[in-house]
């Protein structure tokens, strides 16, 4: 059931902040770009409780922001992989991602996008800051920042590879 | 004080989540860039309760996003303004208002952002769709959209006048 935390508001910001305003959610939405597809990831770079992450996980299907795919049949197994309305909320991502690196991280962004094959950043149009391609999800990748912890790794898989 | 909801997490879309997260404090940051200033236009638009809008109106001067400035002495009367660090948000409301309008507005957006002078929209990569120029928060003004309710009316000023 989506709920309707903004019933006053007729307005298409309050609209996508019903969608995905839910705690945790946009955090989920980011490790499915990074690649993350299986519950138990998400778990482990979550932190959070199972039941939690079962209802987000639940509800992002529900929103049609997630598909539900088998992957393995005995015992079934699932995983999570961002359908085309998931991706189209990549510059939701990345606009949140640029500010807090401007912001919040201390000059030392844990981790910068690049441009696949040409290895530009990503400029605040959405643009690659060297070649100047409109980028979309598809056409970048997560690499190593200056503000990585020690012993922290960067995600596994380029985004939206499925 | 600021709170580290998502303390695990070394992550610059976590850290921005951590500053604008809060239940309604997006809707007041895009009050903000509609020019709505005063307390009471921020109730009346927002229909919420004044001590919780008091709280985040608070938090968001203290995380430097608003500027609480006297606009009248006596009674003493304040209004608040989004700082620097608050209109570089822009390009987050936009592309979340971009998908809303998207996915939630069952294509009758209630408002669309002109590109002042031109007339343009917005293209998803924060560039004017008839002339091509790239756009900030103070090029655009909101107007009126199909989706527009019987007696609902626009924001009064156009964004980021101050």
């Amino acid at each position: 059931m989506l709920r309707r935390d903004y019933s006053t508001q007729n307005c298409s910001v309050a609209r996508t902040l019903e969608v995905i305003g839910e705690r945790w959610s946009i955090l989920i939405i980011r490790n499915a770009f990074y690649g993350i597809r299986r519950f138990d990831e998400h778990e482990r770079w979550l932190g959070i409780a199972r039941n939690v992450l079962q209802k987000r996980l639940e509800l992002l299907v529900e929103q049609g922001i997630l598909s539900k795919e088998l992957y393995q049949e005995r015992p079934p197994r699932h995983e999570y992989r961002l359908t085309q309305k998931g991706i189209d909320l990549w510059p939701v991502l990345v606009t949140m991602l640029q500010w807090g690196d401007r912001y919040e991280a201390k000059g030392k962004p844990p981790l910068v996008l690049l441009h696949q094959g040409c290895g530009g950043g990503v400029d605040p149009h959405l643009r690659c800051d060297k070649c100047g391609a409109d980028l979309t999800a598809r056409d970048v990748e997560p690499s190593k920042g200056p503000g990585l912890l020690p012993g922290q790794t960067t995600p596994r898989v380029p985004a939206v590879s499925g």
